[in-house]
């Protein structure tokens, strides 16, 4: 049994959860084709990290995490909204297995649906202060909100770098971070919030998924460079194709000759490249350490997370938030 | 001097404190053409009818309308949130004398833009929590978001019923009431929640707000209906034209004789009608009572908005707001 079959496992039972509630909050209205379309992809699968961060995030700080459900599933409806829109704006066609929405129902009914969902998360969040002050749930909002802008700003950075001949390590970082991060980071905020925590123990614990989200992106980056087409999903050499500007490409192109660049810059963000040209390129991108590079930069930052939690005092939720690092790093081997 | 010019300043001089405001709260960030995007159409003008209702409803209950101005602002942020994602979704090009958002940027900036006014929307509520107690707030943000999915609803009937043979009345008032009254109503609720009005106000000027709003939209399919290329800003028998379903398309339809409505349904959604058959379903339009019934439903719902703000005792907002919808009504003749 490997490393990730405890936390599989722990993620589903989590999911159950939170699913059952997300389906009560997007039962269909009319008109039904609108709920449907919202509901699509949430129905297509996930692994529901981002409500995992939410729930243990609550206990460790010693909260309960049954009155952190409503926002968990905020958590997941908001991510799900940021989905629906970039596969609009990436043009893709497929996620989980399924078309994406715009590609089942038109680019007009996956906007609205995006923008329902958006909506729905602080429907959710308002209707959840029963148990919980005013303050804690404004607090709530606020953090959510911040994180939201901060995906839109990310997403558009991503979008803005295929053309740019010129992207930095901190450019990068500073798409990660508004893509990826910063919705890590308002999960373990919020959760953490919810379940009573203090103003240090809320920064403690965003700062940890801020991290691990940043390991997560990163891994991920790592993934779409070196994965089969099969654990992929997609051709191998996508990423390269579609222009992306990854950390490994950006280490590549700094570190290249003027001949080793030119062979990469072939392929990059050029659709119709030839399997040759892209395994060229990708076999430069380990010669020349970058994916090395980009592995190193993730573990660097999953242990920084994991370094954040040791202030706070055994509990199998803290344990489960270390375990979910691993199982991060763990995809890669 | 018409009813008109009076109410006009007035508009103006709101306008003016809800734009400074906005401004502020939309200052550019990173990436910059986010923020741009997302400040285009706020910038090319519009007559902020709806940071009026919020104003005017706090000051009929008695509040001061500075401590309004922040969710004045927000609902104008959310109504241009809307109209950025609707013109991607109606194809237009045009609005307020400028390409609209994907028009010029193209769809992705264009969805980023209206996500990113759409967050700001609850930034700017949020963050005016000081003057105000935080159930008023929240009360607020719950009535916005109430608004903000009627709008996704009403958007998505709207989209649904060119290809509709059978669209009833009953139908046409709940796309107008998502698209367009729903919006209205929360504008005048958040009004007198933040003035400190009593659930009974509250529910009596968001009521006001609603059937104003019906009010409003049936003049707007009116003047489509009927206005010159001039006042209107595109051909005329636009409406018929795109196929849209209004009352008066509606009405007529359903008083058309066999050969009648054949004359009518060639032009309806027909985009290349030629300007002869548009001439004479517009024809049709006038002579089987459809423009008048829409005008005596718009009178009906003008009355029953002033009706309902009797109970409140005279004052300078209260006359405002009477005047607001004789000016929705006046915008006819």
């Amino acid at each position: 049994m490997s490393l990730g079959d405890p936390i599989r496992m722990k993620l589903k039972q989590s999911a159950a959860k939170i699913d059952g509630f997300i389906e009560e909050q997007l039962k269909p209205r009319r008109p039904e084709v609108l709920y449907e379309a919202a509901r699509h992809l949430i129905e297509a699968g996930g692994k529901r990290l981002r409500p995992y961060l939410v729930l243990r995030s609550c206990e460790v700080v010693g909260g309960d995490a049954d009155v952190a459900v409503p926002f968990a599933a905020a958590l997941e409806i908001l991510h799900n909204f940021t989905l629906i829109h970039d596969d609009i704006m990436d043009n893709d066609e497929l996620r989980r297995g399924v078309p994406t929405v715009h590609a089942r129902w038109g680019i007009p009914i996956a906007i609205a649906g995006g923008d329902l969902l958006f909506a729905k998360v602080y429907e959710v969040m308002t209707g959840a202060a029963g148990a919980l002050s005013c303050d804690s749930v404004r607090d709530c909002i606020e953090r959510v909100t911040e994180a939201a802008i901060s995906i839109c700003e990310g997403q558009v950075l991503d979008t803005s770098f295929p053309s740019l001949s010129d992207v930095s390590e901190e450019d990068y970082y500073a798409m990660i971070g508004g893509k990826t991060a910063a919705l890590f980071n308002a999960c373990s905020e919020v959760g953490a919030i919810v379940g009573g925590g203090g103003p240090e123990e809320v920064e403690r614990l965003g700062g940890f998924a801020w991290n691990a989200g940043i390991a997560f992106q990163l891994v991920d980056d790592y993934l779409g460079a070196t994965a089969d087409e099969e654990t992929l999903g997609k051709p191998v050499g996508s990423d390269l194709r579609e222009g992306k500007k990854t950390l490994i490409i950006i280490h590549a192109l700094g570190h290249a000759s003027a001949e080793e660049r030119e062979k990469i810059e072939r392929v990059l963000g050029a659709e119709d490249a030839s399997p040759g040209d892209v395994e060229v390129a990708n076999g430069l991108l380990k010669s020349l350490g970058s994916l090395d590079y980009a592995l190193e930069s993730a573990r660097r930052y999953a242990e920084r997370a994991k370094g954040l939690l040791e202030p706070f005092p055994d509990s199998e939720a803290k344990r489960d938030l270390l375990e979910l690092v691993d199982y991060f790093m763990e995809r890669i081997y």
